[in-house]
């Protein structure tokens, strides 16, 4: 049921538009500057026009949408942080305490935080309850959730997104939260993108040498108990993910479905995407990679996801906080396309942009 | 008489203070997060503490100084663009119209504008006179200026920024408007860290191949002609520079022995700051690069400074374009410092934070 809902939502996402981009185009090449010396924000853009179908893109409202949940791998002893970190974080988010509120806050970026499976009841009127249970199994013993729990996680994310689009958001972040989950991430590349557990797995918030390499040990045992079908991520989310990835691949369908563009924070954010991407492959050019994570992993699944960022600032915090400072620079491309004048329209008000372009510019 | 005013400034700049910036990490390294997980961002935080003495750095008020200039060896046909489009966009900048003026005002920052060559006369209130002569001379023939000259044009730079500075502003980019002025910075940047003339030119606003062929043979006759030497970075300046480079490695002088972070741009800047560097190695503690331009040299440049981008972005505009979506980049840095909270003042104020210190965290 939830699965054929998740396939309506996937038919129903659009192609970018093609004539909206080319008309985009037609603008940054007249713009007055050089052809092209803008490089890729002007591909920003030109992809926001493809996304909206508009020639002025406005960014100015944008949040970060926080996923958070635990893991039962937890008990495994693969995450060098408590698992009541989780349940903490996720209220601290709401209280503008933990990185990414705080980067958010800077450039005007609202938070959307959601329980999808938190190991702890959580009443707080700025936390959205959408729960599918408290903790996923432990995928070194078996499944970490039902097939129709995967469904039922990602839809929550796809409603998320768009009940954030109809509330006028125009750009998302897609964050976590949720101890334990670069194992499950690692799990969920190594089944999606035949890379090896030694190369998904990081040491995340702070693993010591013997802890990493029982988290390599940990996450190959997953794999060889649960054979997840790497034709199916919806088989690979119940095996060996968890309700965060599940739900914030849910997110980047929900915004593409709205138009929207989607900006990618670290690790588990880009396999999140890349399961959003073998979901509905059609969500990937709503995609946005912000910044180069440091934990390992980050570079195989942007690899396999053939996305490349536009930051490196050697984060590795997770919770969405690579995203805000993405907003800049998609805020620097909206206005150059908003702002810059072009040749013709300078040379109505300007006779010194007339001269100028009556001198052949750029054309040796 | 300006080259002893110059060696002056030199000497008055401070070394990054050492306590200030351990002051800076011990806070880092106790905010509510995994230490280092914001990566370079804290790395900028505690380059702030060093370079300033504080702790909380407010990076609000900030500039772009863009030092416009003409050059004698455009007549060789070595730029795609009209010389007049030196002074046309000089003017444009305070119009607002240009790409630097419309990227810098979305990032809430100003722009000043300063003549130190254009090759027209220039009155506008909002373009600053510290013009030399109205452009150099020809490198390909001979020297670009005498030494008293390019020590005059580094001055008019210092004294820009240090200026710019007693005025409040907290961060400084810099751009520049010269046409032909990568042939110049080619050039330069060949004599200073020798480089290859074929690796240093680059294609400018949209050389064709046979121009862009011609570009490094006129490069390679500068070379031949001038001699500079490469021990003496004011020799280089005089002979095979610009005013526009000059000024700018001014600016970054100036910027240090104000103790203010200072923006390093594309391949222009990036050469400029090479050559501050040169004059005054402990500049090169007060800059940033920006983004990794797309013109050729630019990486030779960034190698020959040791300099590593925080952006990818493939902009080739110039005139300091770049500089103000790094500025973003240091609001996020100065953000986390001012407003995250570190495990012990959340605990005062916290419940939640309370208990997820008791839970060791991150202490595997």
């Amino acid at each position: 049921m939830s699965i054929e809902k998740i396939s309506q939502y996937v038919s129903q996402i659009k192609q970018l538009d093609a004539n909206a981009m080319a008309r985009a185009r037609e603008r940054l090449v007249a713009l007055a500057k050089p052809p092209g010396s803008l490089g890729r924000l002007e591909d920003i853009a030109a992809l926001l026009s493809g996304m909206s179908g508009e020639m002025f893109y406005d960014s100015s409202k944008r949040c970060v949408i926080v996923m958070s949940s635990d893991n039962g791998v937890y008990e495994e002893g693969v995450a060098s942080t408590p698992q009541s970190v989780t349940y903490s974080q996720t209220v601290n988010f709401a209280k503008g305490l933990t990185g990414v509120a705080v980067i958010a806050k800077q450039f005007n970026a609202d938070l959307i935080i959601v329980d999808v499976g938190v190991n702890a009841d959580i009443d707080h009127p700025l936390v959205i309850n959408r729960k599918i249970r408290k903790s996923t199994w432990n995928i070194a013993k078996g499944p970490a959730m039902t097939r129709d729990e995967a469904a039922e996680a990602v839809l929550a994310g796809i409603e998320t997104a768009a009940v954030a689009a109809m509330n006028g958001y125009k750009m998302i972040g897609v964050g976590e939260m949720g101890i334990a989950n670069t194992t499950t991430s690692a799990a969920v590349l190594c089944a999606l993108a035949g890379v090896s557990a030694e190369e998904a797995a990081g040491k995340g918030a702070g693993l010591g040498e013997d802890a990493y390499k029982h988290k390599i040990d940990v996450i190959k045992t997953a794999l060889d108990v649960n054979k997840p079908d790497s034709r199916d991520p919806i088989d690979v989310l119940a095996k060996v993910g968890g309700f965060d990835i599940a739900a914030m691949a849910g997110v980047y369908i929900g915004g593409a479905l709205k138009g929207i563009p989607m900006v990618i924070d670290g690790f588990i954010s880009m396999v999140a995407a890349l399961v959003a991407a073998r979901l509905a492959p059609v969500s990937k050019d709503y995609m946005l990679a912000s910044h180069s994570s440091y934990e390992q992993g980050f570079a195989h699944a942007a690899n396999a996801l053939e996305m490349r960022t536009y930051l490196d600032l050697e984060m590795r915090l997770g919770e969405g906080s690579g995203c805000p400072i993405m907003f800049a620079v998609v805020d620097a491309a909206c206005a150059v396309m908003r702002n810059m004048a072009t040749f013709e329209e300078a040379e109505i008000n300007d006779d010194y942009v007339e001269e100028l372009t009556r001198g052949d510019m750029f054309t040796v």
